[in-house]
């Protein structure tokens, strides 16, 4: 999600090489990860520290509900300083003390009957919208991978294309006539599909294997 | 993520030891799973299945670049009709012939140079996209669990906090005299900070003990 300051507070055991498998593609993070001794440490230099955390507390921070609205206070303020997002054990998360570092308190909606999710859920979510956040900003210059599809046809492509059909539902005499209100249904179709130029190439074929032998160009 | 309904194509092995450890109480959600053959019968009923895949494919489905989308689309079919999330293998995800049931696909926008998310990752981004776009819809009668903060405080407690405020500075020649700027930007501060009653009535009680005590009430 292209987070890559990775602060580790008094880590039992660092560096670890099952950390390193796990990172699994990712080890320039692991390596590049730094050892603090405290958590007020690891944070001293933000100008936001948001811990997550699913428990409800008693501490009157400033608490987001939806890590999107997180995710864009965040982005927005590391664009001066940074900020950190801080992140607890896997059996109980942060303490009051720790949470007591945090300037702003996150949690993930999640079903009120089993609201707690892994270490690692947490990370990718909030990670995510975070990623998000960064990405939708003005002038981020993201994007996104899209599969590499065929050129859409031209307007003149698309327009053979209507006049073959046409032709091909008269001479099968599935149309007497010419007929506006079917033949505009079926552009609509066609305009919803969003048809590639091969596979609109791929139909005229098709029209043309359908087309009676004596219909012609007329 | 209030997902219930899990189908497990043509496992290796379940019942599995080793998935109910992992549930962590969400065993229910391993004792309803299904198993089914083969993809085709696991979506036959569905009017919308939804391929997760991080690779590029040829394939030219209607691909959703951002999960939210996809998630809003698959909520707003599921209220007539099932919908299913399709997840391949940790390993290599889904072949071109599983894509090939699919009605659409989505992919999870990442940092190009690392662009692939473990199995159980992706599972949770869409998850959690998922009961974002139900929580959201009109009716849904979700309500964000809050930490239980004490009540706000009436606009005659603050207005009595900002008067004893207003004594206080001028008792002690921080103001000369009664200075509306000064005492607006004070105003605007606590404003921001939403102190609750139990808050207000820490900073009154601060307030009488720093109170020069010949000044009274005056």
């Amino acid at each position: 999600m292209g987070l890559t300051d990775l602060v580790l507070v008094n880590p039992r055991c660092f560096p670890d090489d099952e950390a390193t498998r796990l990172a699994a593609g990712a080890e320039d993070v692991i390596d590049a990860a730094r050892v603090a001794e405290t958590l007020s440490d690891a944070v001293g230099d933000c100008v936001q520290v948001v811990g997550a955390s699913a428990r409800l507390r008693s501490m009157p921070l400033p608490h987001y509900d939806e890590p999107d609205e997180m995710a864009r206070d965040v982005v927005e303020k590391a664009i001066t300083d940074p900020v950190a997002l801080v992140f607890g054990r896997e059996r109980f998360g942060l303490t009051n003390d720790e949470i007591g570092h945090c300037s702003h308190q996150v949690s993930i909606p999640a079903n009120p009957d089993y609201g707690i999710l892994n270490l690692s859920q947490a990370v990718q979510v909030l990670a995510y919208e975070v990623f998000r956040a960064w990405r939708r900003r003005p002038g981020s210059g993201f994007i996104p991978q899209r599969p590499a599809h065929d050129r859409p046809p031209t307007h003149e492509q698309l327009h053979h294309f209507h006049s073959h059909l046409s032709r091909v539902m008269q001479a099968s005499g599935f149309l007497t006539q010419p007929h506006a209100h079917t033949e505009k249904q079926l552009q609509a179709l066609f305009a919803r599909a969003q048809p590639s130029r091969k596979e609109l190439s791929l139909l005229r074929g098709l029209l043309s294997a359908l087309e009676p032998k004596d219909a012609g160009e007329n």
